[in-house]
């Protein structure tokens, strides 16, 4: 009823220790395979097997799915053939190909003389399509019916041949050479006359994707028109497969975890941080710190060059941390929301124009109400003499417009050069800002203080 | 068979130029509801409530819903209190609610006038439950059985009452009472003998949420056991609605967004971008500038407390941006990490003592590989001398390791104190980690060169 607490867990582990199978079993079947996946991670690694073989065949393959790699592995390892084979062949076709490209080759090979040779062939068809694309990500498993078939025919199908199919909810009409003509769903099946034809019943405007669509460009699409499946076709318009619901949901968020870390200039992992090895963490960050360092050094080559004027006003060095650091915020503002925008296909660069001139005008207000209330402060807490507040208020304002232009337009260019845009994020505008910001700052202090 | 692309658009125009009203509506009718709230939008205001009139009564309905607020408004300023009527009572109750509580308060006042009475009170009753709970984002509209029901009688119910069901694809088990005892899946109805008995075939552990329940877990929820709909229970464990997993991605793309936001240092916006007014843009952004552009007079204030180091030794200045930027870098990489790992439940404030450890791993090592690089570079490149070179790299190792520490922390206290732990991300970071680095750059410059 409600969600699962450590009690479930406690129990769970007050059997296990008790030696009370039997029961063990009834209380594990209660449960969910999410659940069960969840209470297994935590108990001790050796008795995983044991638990593992109380559970009803369906139930331990369900429950296999949801576990982590780690997991998987172990138990593989421990399973005999027989056992091995119960699991892979209860697995539905686009799970089976995840832990085919998840597991060691050795365990791979295992697996694979394990599936049935129907099962072995789709596995390595499925693992031939791009990584990313929609083929990798789709199960062959699905319903189809065909034109001329009665609602009362085609209920009688689905009852001979669901039960293994991902989803029967939506039924595809397929001609005999597997081109795909329509839809029909569950729902209008349950609701027609018995005697009614399927092609008077079916959809015809079938929305589909292409065996090598983006995985993201799908799970937008699963936004946008709410559809439980979509159908998958190759070059030729044939059917291949569907892409669930819940697998798109998967791909929304790995997707979206890429581009925030992307935007914090982490190379993107396949694990969650706690299953992550230090140095495997150590490498997903070092890249992008090393060549933010080494940019970093232009700002210092600024500062090196423009020593002189330093030396005779020190107190504009007081400054530049404000400077570069409001640079940069602005100009992360302005691309993280671009970047946001472009990747939920909300902006595109056709409004390139659009968005800088409302960049533009942001910033002019973000600008100037900045260096009002930093004029305030100088001239009352800090008491800087007109001049030098005048220099760094003006300097402010250019740099806050100048941030929020390149911050909004890199993305949008990068998106158009097929880049990622969400590598344009703050680490890479910061270091494009402060240098801009620098240059301005000394550029302006030197011509209107005469330095 | 495709998406549909810019063809369908110019069609739609020539024929609405061309008022041949008889075809367009034969056009329209082939669309999907989204492709035509799409193509509406791109097409001149005054053609809206024309074009919308040629739609079939549900279809209307349907592509009212996915336009967005602005169209809407402008739709039913035009639309008779018949038109109105037909669309308000077609929708799903919570499109209603979305509708009332976007529109301004007259237009609200006639879209409830058109309600049915029982529409009108379940639109009141969602209106109570907090933003941003399970109650406001649920529909009341699902189907429900009784234990003692056969197959063939749920069917036959299923068939009369379920076609105005957002979903009947998962049917909920009710005692007279309205409490939830267990679920049944059409695909189970589909496939039992129809004399069997609900109670024999329903799954009865059920797992719902409270009216009460964040709208996020319940996204997360869905995620994890790959629902259609998952059941929602007030206080007392009586049924009072549904939420469908199509809206359980919307809140899913929209807790991102918002996420995200807060860590670029915006205020979260409820409007996409583009649509988004200039004026509304700049008051998403300016607080937190303003609040991080005081915050940097600290590092101001430390930069001048030193005033006399650097003045002897001008060189230190030029490396204050390198030591801020690789210092902000590295917080934010390990502070983004965090915040996104606690979004999607994977890290607990439980493994702070396992997180602090690897961070403090973690940056270690990326310190070390830094200062590395950066000693070799100053001795080649830059020619400092011995000693300044060895403070730099020294700050640089202790600064990125404290940055990854304050990093990885920060976001964890602000759950821990159920604060929002997506603040606590660069530009935060940014403005603590600035401070410290320079402090420790001043401390160490002063003791090691005797300044």
């Amino acid at each position: 009823m409600a969600e699962v607490k450590t009690p479930v867990y406690e129990m769970i582990e007050n059997l296990l220790n008790a030696k009370k199978y039997a029961s063990l079993r009834d209380l594990l079947t209660t449960l969910n395979p999410s659940d069960i996946a969840a209470v297994f991670l935590d108990l001790p690694e050796q008795s995983l097997p044991l638990l593992f073989r109380l559970l009803p065949k369906e139930l331990a393959a369900e429950t296999f799915v949801e576990m982590d790699e780690d997991a998987q592995e172990i138990l593989i390892r421990g399973f005999s053939d027989r056992e091995l084979n119960d699991v892979v062949n209860e697995l539905y076709v686009d799970d089976a190909v995840d832990l085919v490209e998840e597991m060691p080759a050795t365990v791979v090979r295992r697996i694979l003389k394990q599936a049935t040779p129907e099962l072995r062939k789709t596995i390595n068809e499925i693992l031939q399509y791009p990584e990313d694309s929609a083929g990798s990500i789709m199960t062959t498993e699905y319903v189809y019916l065909r034109p001329h078939l009665t609602v009362a025919q085609s209920l009688d199908l689905i009852r001979k041949n669901g039960i293994d199919k991902e989803t029967i909810y939506t039924c595809y009409v397929l001609t005999t050479d597997r081109k795909l003509i329509g839809i029909v769903s569950a729902r209008s099946l349950l609701l027609a006359q018995p005697d009614v034809l399927i092609s008077d019943i079916m959809e015809e405007n079938v929305i589909s994707v292409q065996t090598t669509t983006d995985q993201e460009q799908v799970a937008l699409m699963f936004n946008k028109y709410n559809f439980l499946a979509i159908p998958v076709v190759d070059a030729e318009g044939r059917m291949v497969g569907i892409v669930t619901v819940d697998d798109a949901m998967d791909v929304m968020q790995e997707e979206t975890t890429e581009d925030i870390e992307k935007m914090a200039a982490i190379l993107p992992s396949e694990r969650p941080y706690l299953k992550t090895g230090i140095f495997a963490t150590f490498k997903q960050r070092i890249p992008w710190l090393l060549i933010l360092m080494i940019s970093a050094t232009f700002t210092g080559m600024i500062i090196t060059s423009f020593e002189k004027a330093l030396a005779a006003q020190v107190v504009l060095t007081a400054f530049i941390p404000m400077l570069m650091d409001t640079g940069g915020n602005s100009g992360s503002q302005a691309s993280v929301t671009i970047i946001r925008g472009l990747s939920l296909n909300e902006i595109e660069f056709k409004d390139l124009p659009r968005v800088i001139w409302k960049e533009f005008r942001v910033g002019i207000l973000c600008g100037v109400v900045l260096a009002a209330a930093n004029f305030l402060r100088l001239l009352l807490f800090n008491r800087i003499e007109l001049p030098v507040a005048l220099v760094i208020c003006l300097t402010l304002v250019i740099v806050v417009v100048l941030a929020k232009l390149v911050g909004c337009s890199l993305p949008m260019f990068a998106k158009k050069l097929k880049l990622d845009p969400a590598v344009m994020a703050s680490p890479f505008i910061t270091t494009i800002v402060d240098a801009l910001s620098l240059l301005l700052y000394f550029e302006i202090a030197s011509s209107l203080l005469k330095l």
